[in-house]
């Protein structure tokens, strides 16, 4: 296989103007690379010129035919929705470079992968070349004119080989990924799809139900229930406003995996019934203790380093949120994560400041020498606040 | 009854000295009322003084018996847990004045008139003087160090009179709430109890069960598991890290309201299963929109007037989140809401900063004057977002 970064005698060819596809592109070009690209919508291909104008990308060309792009490219990306993915794959792979790395990005993989196997049946060697792919970057934005060429600088990028997928497919595949700036996690695409139909997939459904039932029985009481409703409300259900079609989509792509999920989760939550029916609360606290444990483990604080939240406690004026982070930026202080916290759907509550444990300490001194009231370390274990 | 704000004749004794109890204290002594509180913990005492000298609040005495607090009292407020404010309100009500007005504070309410209507069963005077109530204000910190007088400024406070609630109470503690500064809300306790049990037991269960399977089946793959679960899974288990034992109190108290809220969503989620499995996409779909409608519903972008969301991309580097609530400050511009959004657990996305519709143009100008670069309004349906 050719190199592809820097660009050796090919180029890559992307399918897809989307979020991903646009910003691959743009990734790839910005390290040197050639890229031609290509979308089957003439007004995202006309927004894609846009964008690649006002980035000043001249590596890259817009091709009004996916044929066109492909033809003698050393890399072949699918960025398209996974039921157009094989069909892509097989076109490309017939007019790119023999030995042309062949990648896709969908986010469900086990279907991808079989239902590209039974497109090239007879060539086992588009298989070997065939490197499913699923880059963990992505925003609430969509289309080319999200598109951000440092989208995947420091993200996860998983890579799912199968049984026929070459060494040298994986390596080029691998290297392109680091190149690319994202850190390599290798996964079968039934593991992968296991995961995300745990930790994506289930939450979404879950969410989902959960906004549905509470509209449903809270009936004409509305007001009653935006008042009630705090932080834990409004965090459990937000992705349930997502858009419906692209999880039908994603659903179906890894419907296996997604009802294996949900049965657990259902079981489960029968136990959680049964104990509360039955007044057990012993039973119901280990559940709970266990979850509180599992959600602390899974999700870390940092990755490189220990975290702590400082809370600060906000008055309802302009100005406010820039006095308490232009102090800990002046005192050099990244602030890591942030967020406010809310005692009413109304009212203001307090600032929360993720910062470095090693610099937990001097960003309350900076906040207090600015005049900051009454900023706090958080508890350690403290991760999400109830509004009673 | 007296009048309890500003000072009349009586005073206000409030037993537990926790968040809710200190900042009501606090609030009642600033709005010029006499105060005296109890709390059983000497620690607590010990802090609640400390809290009360540092405030300069004089009108506020810390009293290390609860008859000596309550002794005389025009208003007796058990801010204790559930099942602790019916000896609390006849202990009160023993000593206070004849017609002190009685209330509590607790998160649930039909279980705690129960207890009280079988403590003083023989004292029809006591329940017609009782106003059940939860105001709907507090925070991630708990106990005296956290209050704050400000805390019930615009929260909305819920009344929940029963059948034997006379009117006189009624009024009387509408006005206390009022002179608050907070907004009444008046709902049976059953009323109260079925809405918290679906917009905020639940969710806490929900979120619980996702984090405990998630955790479970994942095994040994925390390393893939914590690449690929993104905001949704964040945002929806975060409320699973809470204090358990806390927890299992509020259910406790609210125990049919919560299991009648788990049926109804288990139902649901055994609706969605069977689409999925049936591969009945038609049938998902409604499901799915119905909820993304509701949660649109149910969690609206303000309550007195519309928001916008503005995404601004970040850099990873100090100072980058002053610059833009900076730049928003000083055009006179408050910033209703704020939060990170992350392409990754490790990565950076942007700042997503929720401001006044009629403002949302002025703050984009304000970025751009600022050379903040690539800020959008973010479309009306993206509420929430998915990091694929």
């Amino acid at each position: 296989m050719s190199g592809i970064l820097p660009s050796g005698d090919g180029h890559a060819a992307v399918c897809g103007g989307g979020l991903i596809g646009t910003s691959l592109a743009l990734a790839i070009a910005g390290a040197g690379g050639k890229v031609r690209v290509h979308d089957r919508d003439a007004q995202v291909r006309a927004d894609l010129r846009d964008v690649i104008a006002a980035a000043g990308r001249t590596g890259v060309a817009v091709l009004d035919e996916w044929s066109e792009a492909a033809a003698g490219a050393s890399l072949v990306v699918a960025a398209v929705p996974p039921p157009a993915v094989p069909g892509v794959i097989a076109a490309g792979s017939a007019v790119a470079q023999p030995d042309a790395l062949l990648i896709d990005v969908a986010g469900v993989k086990a279907s991808v992968v079989e239902a590209l196997r039974a497109k090239v049946e007879s060539d086992g060697d588009v298989m070997s070349r065939f490197v499913g792919s699923h880059p963990m970057a992505g925003s609430e934005r969509s289309g080319p004119r999200a598109a951000d060429a440092a989208l995947f600088t420091a993200a996860t990028w998983i890579l799912t080989p199968t049984t026929e997928t070459s060494d040298l497919s994986l390596a080029v595949a691998s290297d392109l990924v680091r190149d690319l700036g994202a850190r390599v996690l290798v996964l079968s695409p039934e593991e992968h799809d296991a995961i995300v139909g745990l930790v994506s997939h289930l939450p979404q459904l879950v969410a989902s139900v959960l906004a549905d039932v509470a509209a449903e029985a809270v009936g004409s009481e509305r007001d009653a229930v935006m008042a009630v409703a705090g932080p834990g409300f409004r965090d459990t259900t937000r992705i349930a406003a997502s858009d419906t079609d692209l999880w039908l989509d994603i659903i179906a792509g890894n419907r296996a995996s997604v009802a294996a999920a949900l049965s657990a989760f259902r079981d489960r939550l029968e136990e959680v019934l049964a104990a509360i029916d039955a007044d057990d609360a012993e039973r119901l606290g280990a559940i709970l203790r266990r979850a509180g444990d599992a959600r602390r483990r899974l999700v870390p604080k940092g990755v490189d380093e220990a975290t702590r939240h400082l809370v600060v406690p906000l008055r309802d004026r302009p100005g406010e949120i820039a006095r308490i982070t232009g102090a800990l930026g002046s005192a050099g202080i990244n602030i890591e994560d942030l967020a406010m916290r809310h005692a009413t759907a109304a009212d203001r509550g307090s600032l929360v400041l993720r910062v470095r444990e090693t610099a937990a300490g001097r960003a309350l001194d900076a906040l207090d020498a600015s005049g900051v009231e009454g900023a706090v370390v958080e508890r350690e274990h403290a991760d999400g606040g109830h509004g009673a």
